[in-house]
């Protein structure tokens, strides 16, 4: 069995916030979900995560996804392991900070692999940092690791080495259940470090990572917002090697879970986030926001908001639209600038074009929604739902009072305030007649 | 005469378009056409461009502007030069693939002298790489190049130059035309590369290129990314040294045709395109989309989106306003908030401040737009004009029904619904009488 | 008495706009203020600040908080510190150019602290470049600083000298006063330079900066721009530090003298200017732009723009919303997409959700302003005032034409406009009648 277990019990005080430090998110998704996230593609069967500081935020993120183990206190990286003993099965165990979320699944496959082939007590990741001030130093004789100096502890020679310990490494369960327990605190923190587990065994093998993004400690959240770039900037490029066009990549975000396909363009400054999903041909921005959104192939946003909701084939959206709570705007419809539409649901080709409020409602084909026309969906005491057929004219600067249905073919004159049902190829009209008051200009000016 | 052949065959799979390589757009532009901006400020007399994948594109794009040559099969550089060969006149060719945008035109114009002064068989760009893994390495002996070695024929010991071939060079045009029938495709790849010219000769020459950037090579939709945002650089930094303030312009994008007065003024998240001009005292920004403005001296334009439009002297647009289709904002005017301008003149010191529509309308000087007023040009069958005086006055929340004439100094009263046209300083009014009902909100409540 | 002279009489012509150069505004803040807000946090007791092109400029900056020195004619550094002799007290005297607003008070103490300490007739600040060109070298002699020698008057040799002058001094003001008059200008710019004062002299000390930012000379708009954006990152990084979420932050400016509380959120694409506080637990962005707000806690503002005025705790604004001059917004209120309010105080739980103006307003605790409401508060003449009591429901597109007062529990009907008072509990209706005619669509469409 190939056990993992991921440290997550420490605070993060410098994080100035109550969530403990593994959970506090990047782009949206939980540290400790990049780790989880990275162990799924590897061989690991069981992983033991090890909790402690408010451990409840943990069975909640993670669920059913693993088994939870609790450190009372926070006594160092072994008294962590040692926590976890009971629930690891025979085999072997990766060990891994709940605070690494840049950590790529390969680079633990090989660990995991060369662990299997050498069957060694111990193989560990290190890495060559040109300035490892701070790392516990790789000591070697003859080439073989022999021991781990911490920066504290270490001899002035032996801060000039440059390999450093990651702090992710696996071991053999049999040698780890026996050598845990002989690890002391005597050391100027007074912890009971992991990594002198190193000292009860010569068999020892290693390898090297190649990207050193992942040791870029998060302790505060200016270091969280670098290692957050370097996510963002992960997924900018996965997505642009798909066929993925980013104009201005620097102030462009998608969050983790969405999903765009090839020949999507996204402009400046957009913003993507939730469950996303972006069509082929599609352009998105500048400066548009989606969260859970499904924006269909070749559909324009422009400069516009859109949340929970979906964008029909060919359909143009903004500049400075807002589309929200279940809104379905239907294939090639334009919603132009300044227009609301709130779980609505809207047929094909339809236009609402320019200040216009849409909301509770359901609205046929072709329908044209004059500027400043509003579905009045609520009286104060609840919300009702406006009904329009198809090949409906809805005149510039009406009110469609709800509960109402507009039949197809209807017509609303412009400037009025519709209450009553409109039939099939009906015009309703509701307003005053003009008067025009000779000179009458200058008494109000 | 000075020739030039342009290599611009390729398919470029990894960009994941349908468009050849070297028409992919760089901020808007295609990519061959940054070379032949260049070409146009050096030497060159006359440019071949070697298409092959999807001509047409090209065809369109360099339209009167060169000569074209086509290269039926992908089978090298040297196969493309080939193609190229009858239309060359006599002298030197300058020879330079087509997927180096970043090219500046000065060093084009050193090596082209280089050549005239030197009158060698070849003189070849070459630079200096860090990490020159990839290039073909330049082989000297006794400080005389020799050969070049492509990465895959090269010994190791070759492999430690750094000193690269940049794959632009000039080359006599009687060697040119000898030497290419020489050149085979004995080597890894089976293609016959222009590099192999120097096995023919021992008269070459070099310069090196300062500035390696040019080099990045463009082969998926990431390396584009980084090559615009090199070019996007190099365009905000050209405005600046002219005296454009740019604030933030890592969030900021303007595109190359751009024209931007000194003592401009540019807010973070800005995205200017097309052929905008914009004067000198103009504020643009934040997040303002200008495409083909006209921008004068000392309007503003905050959080809003211009298409195809001017806005007059020391106007002012939005926040949150859209101008477009040919709208004329006059000098002085006050377009706000949730304000569209469509099609339309507007005269000096014209107000519309607010949840406003005006289109297909023509309106005079010092007119008042009240909040909420709408031009309605459409009524399910045609657009229709409206035409506004002078000193007009136009109460909130109006509609103007189109086609319509309000004449100068005329004042309408808010609410109205306005169908006939108004005279001369008339006051013109439509709406129904208030009736308070004694007690009667309760019903409602 | 320890005195400081900061220079500020250069024009810098490269700068391309009137102000001379250290009055030019790094967001928005004048690169002198920088200087003088460092100099607030030293032991400096006096400031004399040497001003010459533009004098008044400097005058209006800084009003009380210095002395003023006129240089007539710009000859140098030393003609420069030769104005400010006069206003000398007894004592030492920190000599500091106006043009390095990145420099560090802690690192100025230093230098301070150095000669009172060593009481020297020099404490010089130098710096280690990897690139010294253009820089005055710092020339040793078994240690001992025993001059400087300017770029254009340095021999080959010490042009290898990476130790550099910073143009930053403390000097004893009795060596001072004699040693001035002793610089001559027989120099390759005919310039009196103040390092010339080392020739005086070989009691000096010095101390090392260890940040090398400052040093970068801004002598055009694109050099501003990348001292800017250093400036930019300080104040973002300390703000992280403190406790402030920012999501991608290459895309958020915030300008220095805004106060942010630990536990906000910032996303992507703000623009965060003048005096604005942000309180605990409150969201800004993405998009959004604040001057002179203040945010309390757990307010929401999204896509918004906010001048002048407050948002209050737990209110929500935006997307699209705008709030400006002085507008009060309440306790849990919701702005929605499309409202502006301006000059209007606002009660608790009061919602204006779409496409409202709000202006020169006095509205109540939990009001609903329906959408498409509009304050009618101009008239073509003269501004006035609508007041709305408590639990009022306002009906979609009406006009409140002002002045006029809406009471407590009042009910106005949706599309009507409302000149006259209505009273405690009355309904307000004002439209017409709605007539449907028969098949009568057809004619219109």
């Amino acid at each position: 069995m190939i056990n993992a277990i991921v440290l997550a019990a420490g605070k993060g005080t410098r994080m100035k916030t109550d969530l403990p430090k593994c959970a506090f998110p990047i782009l949206e998704k939980p540290m400790i979900n990049y780790i989880m996230d990275a162990l799924d593609k590897t061989k690991v069967e069981k992983r033991i995560v090890v909790v402690g500081y408010k451990k409840e935020v943990f069975y909640d993120l993670l669920k059913n996804n693993c088994v939870f183990a609790t450190q009372e206190n926070q006594l160092g990286t072994a008294d962590a392991v040692k926590a976890a003993l009971n629930y690891l099965d025979d085999g072997i165990t990766l060990i891994i900070p709940g605070d690494t979320p840049l950590i790529n699944y390969e680079k633990i496959n090989s660990l995991i692999e060369t662990e299997l082939a050498l069957k060694k007590d111990i193989t560990i990741l290190t890495t060559f940092l040109d300035n490892p001030t701070g790392y516990g130093r790789i000591i070697r004789e003859n080439g073989k690791i022999v021991r781990i100096a911490e920066e504290k502890d270490a001899y002035e020679d032996e801060k000039l080495i440059k390999e450093v310990n990651t702090g992710i490494m696996v071991v053999d369960n049999k040698f780890l259940k026996e050598a845990i327990h002989k690890i002391d605190n005597n050391n100027f923190k007074k912890e009971y470090y992991l990594t002198d587990l190193l000292k009860f065994t010569t068999d020892i093998a290693s390898i090297i990572l190649d990207d050193n993004d992942i040791l870029y400690g998060i302790n505060d959240l200016y270091a969280l917002s670098r290692v957050e770039d370097m996510v963002r900037r992960n997924i900018l490029k996965k997505h642009m090697l798909n066929g993925v066009n980013i104009i201005n990549p620097e102030s462009v975000t998608i969050y983790p879970d969405v999903v765009i396909e090839d020949g999507v363009t996204i402009l400046q400054g957009s913003f993507i986030s939730g469950n996303t999903i972006i069509k082929k041909g599609a352009i998105i921005g500048p400066n548009s926001e989606l969260h859970n959104a499904n924006v269909l192939e070749n559909a324009k946003v422009k400069h516009s908001v859109v949340y929970d909701s979906r964008i029909g084939k060919g359909a143009t959206v903004g500049p400075f639209a807002h589309i929200r709570m279940n809104a379905i705007i239907g294939e090639g419809n334009r919603i132009g600038n300044f227009v609301e539409v709130k779980n609505s649901i809207l047929g094909t080709t339809t236009k609402a074009s320019h200040l216009s409020y849409l909301g509770d409602s359901e609205i046929g084909n072709n329908v044209n929604i004059g500027c400043g026309s509003i579905t009045v969906n609520y009286d104060g005491k609840k919300k009702s739902k406006t009904v329009i057929g198809n090949n409906v004219f809805v005149g510039c600067n009406s009110n469609l009072i709800a509960p109402i249905e507009i039949k197809d073919n209807a017509f609303i004159a412009a400037g009025s305030t519709i209450t009553d049902n409109v039939d099939d190829n009906d015009l309703a009209i509701a307003r005053s007649r003009q008067i025009n008051k000779k000179g009458y200009a200058k008494k109000y000016k």
